[in-house]
């Protein structure tokens, strides 16, 4: 491998080079149309190629692989030309504006043999590792519904809703954890600022046999909350990403229903089964840093990365239906 | 006022019954067709007169008012019959099975100028009054939205869904502190045991003018949850009912919209105010003994209940309308 | 056996009433020299004798065993005089106000083969049940620390301090789950009120071989809080009375220290284990049912109680002996 | 002004340096006997003049100020050294091994006419400035009682016992509430590993007339904690570092002695008094920051530091009296 730029230094684009720079000498350039910007990681970075014009990486021979950190609108063209330039793309969430454009950089990526991931970071976090274990290994049995509360005052988006900006996560989580499309999307919401962009919105995923996700963001909520449970026919979990100590509970309680008594509703005898609770140990890494160690690995060695572009236009193909189903007081969006 | 009748000795007709009896010489008759539940009251009652026929508490001319403390489903029979009988009527929620029936109930309580009141037991809680008493104070602003979630392990009910059994008390909540109707309801829910009826449901409000309330209801929760937030343009507050030492907390904190440049999205200024969190000191006394002494002061002075007929009237055209939602994928249904 | 009476009907004593009636056909008599609580208690349990004269009780030869639910300094000559009648015993903690009323407590009740019990509730709880099986299973491994924490505001006892007051439920616990004696004990308090009895104490207990308690109480505390954690060698654990969902929690932390290097201090290494946290399942059964039945079960059966009056009479020696710190600033006090 | 060193490299000295940079063009030089520390740092900071030996930082006619940040077995010597050199000193808390050096560090500054300022890093915390404002306004009545936990498990210090590593932020933070010395100290504590230096501890401080302090620190704890109550006639506080979002929390609770019978206890009347609840926004600025900054001021204005050479002095005269009661059991040491 040769080397890698990242393109976009606003917020999270030096958080990602700090990794890239931290796991060895793979980052050899950044870019920022905004010269403060720029001129501020080199600061930071004297060892580091700072240009302001993205063709200055698109035309390096001493690139193979370039990190896009700019605003969603950017992400269509910007990776295209990249992959174009033979060039792997890392794009930060979300991959696209339409599902279209995710899909033809998906083609485009896979006609041109290199590697397009997409940063769901949550992915890559202890915490989400460990529920996939568990579900894995069916120690939740099958999951009944998913709920995601996703909420805190601001920072309100310029260019995006409540639904784009914070959805993505417990998406791409979802996508990680079940693997599978939901059939349908719901989408409810309200638009309280001058932005006239949703700041409260409520997302249902059904996944058909009675699995339903809904998911709760909120640029407006007085407390911040960052919580996703997961109720399973065996066990169930709370995944609460502030609370340092215990991230991941696991609950030993349910019901089992003893007698379907289908002809008779009275007749059918429900037992409730309380248990234990069981935090497992979830070591702080920090999920960035094993982003930029898996976008390396994959780069280097042709792998193919877990959040690959078919991850990324899943993701997107859901926040399309859900933005349809938004104006439409919740209209239900087939997928 | 001549006595009380207390109708149905299952889990909540007792616990009416003992704040009855403690609020004065008022209750003289207990009825349950079971002659086990009847008898168990007698021995803890030896004052009060016991009967397993309804026919016997109609016909007394010692009673004036009775409380319905049986199932939903013999709500709108009983309470038809009482009322023809001459006695005052308070009603468990829900109030009734059909908003037809519940109108019914209304007019002929008119009609005969007796006393119709539904337990909605949460709208006497200090807690719910100390929150009317901010909204009306204007101490939030104008309400964007509110957030219901009201969730824990069973029980499971074998005549009524989730929605049916945990929804009435935040619709009851929402209508005294909102004081209107909702234009619309949707509804997304899914079943999950041998009875077929939802175990996992949210419901959609919207109240028009940017005003959603979302409420979560769910028997399959590992956790119990009682949690109500309310977002207003200027502070916002959280009502948890499992905090003993703070159930209210009102938050100092919202955003402030600067610049409402409609034609330029990006140049909106937002403003963030953080501040201070303040904690109301809230009054530990039963709600029910709160109920229990209002529908004897309704009765004996002829007054009209804070939650009479039209209250419950209300919440069933919504759980109706949320009904209906239910298995249209949550089809957005007007009131 | 005959029957039971309870003596003294302030607070504890219809509580301990009420469950002894509903364990069987146990509970006879009931005495209160306040004839307003007397009549109370005859109204609320219509079969009961109620008398207003200990020696009533005394006499009665329907009575083989009596509670003592009055004040802490009439225990030494009620208890005297009902062993004396022949009556077996169980008293309210503190057992007596002296170490010297609490032996010949036990040496009479010896004398006469009569069951001496002292209702330390805790010890029956099921929270501190699990915590003595996790001990005494090694799950802990050696116990190097304890902490009690037991505060909130008021309420203020007129007759005795802070550490009589709180403290018994904490050093029964531990009398309970260590099963032996401090060798010393340090009192630390201050009084505020003009009560001149101490609100504020902390009580510190040498047990030897490193392993050293501290109970903090206090009733000026403006929080609630029921806290214990003990920290062993392999693990530790926090019980924490207040959280209903997960009382006991048992952390798989700690520290290994690898290399004892005594001539080199700076070369000592110090291993941190980090683990899971496991929060048993506690059954929610009211510990004065089992303190009800176990003193039914001692009397019928002449079993020895697990909280004996060898139990009360160590709680007692240990009080005194913090009662002799308080005014010396700490002193050491050797048991 | 001419410029600062920074002597010392490990854990807390990159993070006063990088503060410094912050602040402006102050930091000149950084010091570490470690070649391996000192190049790191010289790698991170470009500009910064990198030596391994202090007596060049003595020397240095480019460096008036100099920040200690070696183990405390060094600050006697090493601040000596740098105030007769002429230089200003910011020393890392405890500021010496003992009372009789600590004196001697203040005599020669104020002799020299240098600046000494202790790093008593929580007195510049929001939280911390916010108490102080309200105890100085009189809101919590006299202070009749304060509580402090500052418990984790670790890290183990190889040099200092648990009470000299945690219990000077208590001990800071105290003497800048209170404003005076306590009149004496005890303390308690065990230690459990093979470094024979105590690892538990609970230090008690009596300030006369009614006012007691207790500290309880720890390196065994399961769980972090890090709380400090101040319980006073008016109203009482309590300061949770680890709360994010409600740190400080002010309780309108209390009792009031309303007839102080001193006679007769029985007749003393007290009342409770419970109110709101309310947490003041609490600013999230970085305290080293402002630490930083104070120093800058300081030296370049000849200002007195608001935690300068006496109240370090004072917090390890505590230290000491601590160190020589944990030995005798708690033994009464006055100050």
């Amino acid at each position: 491998m040769k080397g890698i730029a990242v393109i976009g230094l606003g917020y999270w684009g030096p958080q990602i080079a700090r990794n890239l720079h931290q796991i060895g000498d793979v980052l050899r350039m950044c870019c920022d149309s905004d010269a403060v910007q720029a001129t501020a990681m080199g600061r930071a970075f004297p060892s580091l190629q700072i240009v302001t014009n993205v063709e200055d990486v698109f035309a390096s021979d001493q690139i193979d692989a370039v990190v896009l950190a700019t605003p969603a609108r950017t992400h269509y063209d910007l990776a295209s030309r990249a992959l174009q330039a033979g060039k792997s793309v890392l794009i930060e969430k979300p991959m696209a504006e339409t599902s279209e454009q995710a899909q033809e950089l998906v083609d485009l990526a896979h006609r041109l043999g290199l590697v397009l991931m997409v940063d769901h970071v949550y992915v890559f976090s202890p915490a989400v590792q460990k529920m996939k274990e568990l579900l894995d290994a069916g120690e939740l049995g099958q999951v009944m519904f998913t709920d995601s509360v996703r909420i805190n005052l601001g920072l309100f988006r310029h260019d995006v809703n409540v639904v784009w900006d914070l959805a993505p996560h417990d998406l791409s989580i979802l996508d990680y954890l079940l693997g599978r499309l939901p059939k349908s999307v719901s989408t409810f919401g309200s638009a309280h600022s001058g932005l006239e962009l949703e700041d409260v919105a409520y997302l249902h995923l059904d996944f058909g046999q009675g699995l339903i996700a809904n998911i709760h963001v909120n640029w407006l909520s007085p407390v911040k909350i960052r919580h996703l449970m997961i109720g399973g026919t065996k066990k169930s979990l709370i995944f609460n990403d502030l609370d340092l100590q215990e991230p991941v509970k696991v609950y030993s309680r349910g019901v089992t229903v003893r007698s379907d008594n289908v002809e008779d509703r009275r007749r059918v005898l429900i037992d409730y089964r309380t248990g234990d609770v069981w935090s497992p140990h979830i070591p702080r890494t920090e999920p960035l840093r094993k982003v930029a160690e898996h976008f390396v690995d994959c780069v280097r060695n042709g792998r193919t990365p877990l959040t690959d572009g078919a991850c990324g236009l899943r993701v997107v193909r859901i926040l399309e239906a859900a933005q349809r189903s938004l104006p439409a007081y919740g209209e239900h969006i087939k997928l």
